[in-house]
């Protein structure tokens, strides 16, 4: 019989776990890109390096390498592939994996016409593999970008699209894959033109940064 | 004491609110303009004028009179607001209202810079009388837009943004309006130029349409 309920303990478990579990009320933002140049890119700059540790670790091969479904070395276009803590790993219609990039992109503001091809390897591999892993066809797939995302390395979420939905994918936090890629084949500067909306927690410390700035 | 339990009845019911309701499969459909005009559109021409009477009836001020809460009526930029039937209109973080623009725009992809000074009337009358009537700030709310819509006449959805996130609100369902009129300024045709990413419902009559032209 399938188990209804699933139990997640997180240790060693920082602040930032807690308020990312913690109700707190949300506040929507529009950013532009000078706001972005002037508050975002110094406040992630300040993070210390340790918060993205894990990520280098599993891109140099130090960390969860028995779990790395895909490993894609190239320095432009490459990629690592694994499941997210949040799959239980049986359950095909809540796979959750998750596509690192090797090239160290702070987030989607980043993004030009120049990375197409490291999205599209992300996608056209990322589709491949789990049809003949998971059995699951690419049409099934939702494949989404945060921004902010919790960490700042870029990323794609990749879930089975019959995922219930959660506030982190909804749009405003969320960005599909396949828009993202034909957005920039269209304006390679538009996340550079763009403003950008979305709502933030008022534990973010982003919030009281780009609040003042708006 | 507040009710934790809401029953929804509708009647007369139709085979379009059965398949609503329904559990199904859904699928990725990229719908590029070319596909939107060969396909898409046709099939949006032949639906039964039925379909959107209530909307009609509302514009003309034969229906749903008491409950409308703004009836701004500019030919151009002219909108109607009123409280969606998913509200219960007492609880005000599940606060849901319909803005449905005086001016038959079938959907987001009709959209060039000429509607921005619509969409902006709709943002800043919609905030200011949500403030003034309910108490909720306007960063408090989240509007977006759906692609595709349950009807093809254009609206805008608006929630509180601590509303419980569903499929609806999804990115790649859900356009933020603030998104729409920033894309709209920066590329009056963004929404002919782009190709758009969404599910259908395997019920969902485009799917069949639109899967064989991908």
């Amino acid at each position: 019989m399938e188990s209804n309920v699933r139990m997640k303990v997180i240790y060693p478990c920082t602040i930032l776990h807690i308020r990312k579990y913690l109700k707190s009320k949300a506040f929507k933002i529009t950013e532009t890109y000078n706001m972005y140049l002037e508050k975002t890119l110094p406040f992630i700059k300040s993070l210390p390096e340790e918060r993205t540790l894990w990520v280098t670790k599993i891109l140099n091969k130090q960390a969860e390498q028995d779990d790395v479904i895909i490993l894609d070395e190239d320095e432009k276009d490459g990629f690592v592939l694994l499941p997210d803590s949040k799959w239980d790993r049986t359950n095909m219609t809540n796979m959750y994996l998750l596509a690192i990039s090797k090239c160290p992109i702070i987030c989607i503001r980043e993004l030009s016409s120049d990375h197409i091809p490291l999205l599209k390897n992300i996608k056209s591999k990322t589709e491949e593999i789990v049809k003949g892993k998971y059995g699951i066809e690419a049409d099934q797939l939702r494949m989404f970008v945060h921004y902010h995302p919790s960490y700042y390395h870029f990323h794609v979420h990749i879930v089975h699209c019959d995922v219930e939905p959660t506030k982190a994918m909804i749009a405003g936090h969320s960005h599909l894959l396949d828009d993202i890629i034909d957005l920039l084949s269209i304006d390679s500067n538009i996340f550079k033109n763009r403003a950008l909306t979305f709502y933030l927690n008022e534990s973010h410390p982003l919030l009281t940064l780009l609040k003042r700035q708006e």
